[in-house]
């Protein structure tokens, strides 16, 4: 007997299947099933869009639809804390070839929940749809709760930079699929799904950090965007950047050079990067570096032990 | 010289330009730019995401950019009326093959800049990426402003249904197309942009409709949701639909049967639909039909003249 499909499920079939014994907590008012869904905010709301194609984003091959599921609300729930806001709602546009098998769109509804779980978010809405290949469009949306953004912009010289997350593993395990293999599993899996640091976001924020991001494109892309934002130069310390034992196997195995290339320039992990004064980092942060007044020529810039980083620095390139 | 396309300008270069100009109301209090947007809403907050895809929604060669950034806009917010809610922000994520023109996008983004305007709201974020074919997800915020958000679920047994906007004439327009015309102007312009009538949710709501929906599917499909979810039949006057005459024009030249198939059965329009009390139905609503108690199979329905439609009444479907 053929699978079942999502053309025989049909759209509000499919609908119902996804929502299906969804429970909404209190902020919520109205949840799935009407024109819009309902929130009651106590602060100021954040908002993002993230989108995930697949054979851009990612391979049906290497990665699972719970992955999949998980993976685009984390990434997506990473730029919430990156504001220090606390996850609120989450909205998913699906668009799937007809014929999908039904059980993957299940598998990745059971991975989105898991993560809205993980996050504290609820699972609001969403639009299914045909399209040519899958395609995940998930909005989330944040709760400030009285607190004031974090934005890209508060860095000062004198503060310190620190992080809190995994850095580089995403990146690794990218290189060995690339290559055809399937370990180390601790590599593979993360690239498979972000380990997204909840909560940290708002701990940054009582903590009194000075700004914030989500490392999406690797520290130098990142901390970059940070470092023009504020008008100041950053420095890393490469000391203190702990290469897991599964990176420099990968580095090793694949001839893929200086390990802590995959720390510095590989993103995906959506660990959070923030600045502080140096006696504010919170507690299982990790410092490893320093926000410096801009030098003469005015450039901003990121550098690793006070020079260009010259390992690929490229980030993500969308197209 | 060949015409530059997305892949010549990169990510941050398109959204440098897509955001370009960009000024921001006072309750977007951070704009594109940061890990997410934030507003600063003074009610309860709704949401909803809608997805167009190329081919599927839309096809280039009937819908210029410019077209379909407006549609994408206008079909989101018009579920944010559908709630008695002010449209606030939108977000929209681009997917598109590397090879589309930048000046697609470019005309694509006046349009939905366009419609953001018409709607008070702001164009806050947005993700561009790769993708198979061009699709376009927008995600729409709304505030309450202190209103109650009017569902689908309120109609009683007395109450009058009306509605304001256009019907059927997205899918007179359609209709040509289909079959290679181009004419009449005023069907195949509504198949292409929506005309949402912005601000009638807010004064649907202050009148005290008891529910209210977008068309979307038709008001066949669309009513049938509403009395489902209210436990009612409604009952639609045939006498009190008004037959645009490019609508007869175009159901005698193809051969579409009664041109009210159309209006029963065509979404896309994005008319507003709401039942109230006989004596709260704002100016500019027309009144076409009532809602009753279920009869005694129980089963809610929509009928026409007290009778089932025999046209087409299959609504959009999906999959």
């Amino acid at each position: 007997m053929a699978a079942r499909t999502i053309a025989d499920e049909g759209e509000f079939g499919l609908i119902a299947a996804v929502t299906s014994g969804l429970t909404m907590p209190d902020a919520v008012t109205v949840g799935p099933g009407d024109d819009c869904a309902v929130f009651a905010p106590t602060g100021q709301v954040v908002v993002s869009t993230d989108a995930l194609y697949e054979d851009v984003h990612f391979r049906k091959a290497w990665s699972g639809p719970h992955d999949v599921g998980r993976k685009a609300v984390g990434s997506a729930l990473a730029d919430v804390e990156a504001m220090g806001a606390t996850p609120l709602g989450v909205v998913v546009a699906l668009s799937a070839p007809p014929e999908t098998p039904t059980d993957w769109v299940l598998e990745f509804t059971k991975g989105v929940r898991e993560e809205c779980e993980l996050a504290g978010a609820a699972l609001v809405g969403g639009d299914t749809t045909r399209g040519p290949a899958i395609g995940v469009v998930v909005t989330v949306f944040g709760d400030l709760q009285g607190r004031t953004p974090l934005l890209r912009s508060g860095a000062r010289p004198g503060d310190v930079v620190a992080y809190v997350g995994r850095l580089g593993m995403a990146a690794a395990g990218l290189a060995v699929l690339g290559r055809g293999f399937r370990s180390p599993g601790a590599v593979v899996r993360a690239h498979r799904v972000p380990e997204v640091p909840y909560g940290q976001g708002r701990v940054a924020s009582q903590a009194g950090a000075t700004s914030l991001i989500d490392c999406s494109d690797g520290p130098l892309a990142d901390l970059g965007h940070v470092a023009r934002a504020s008008g100041v130069a950053i420095d890393l310390d490469s000391g203190s950047l702990d290469v897991d034992e599964a990176q420099k196997t990968v580095a090793a195995a694949i001839g893929g050079g200086d390990p802590l290339n995959y720390i510095l320039t590989g993103g995906d992990d959506h660990a959070l990067l923030g600045t502080f004064a140096g006696s504010d980092v919170p507690q299982g942060w990790t410092v490893i570096g320093r926000v410096l007044p801009l030098g003469p020529d005015a450039e901003a810039s990121v550098t690793v032990d006070g020079k260009v980083w010259s390992g690929d620095a490229g980030g993500w390139r969308h197209f």
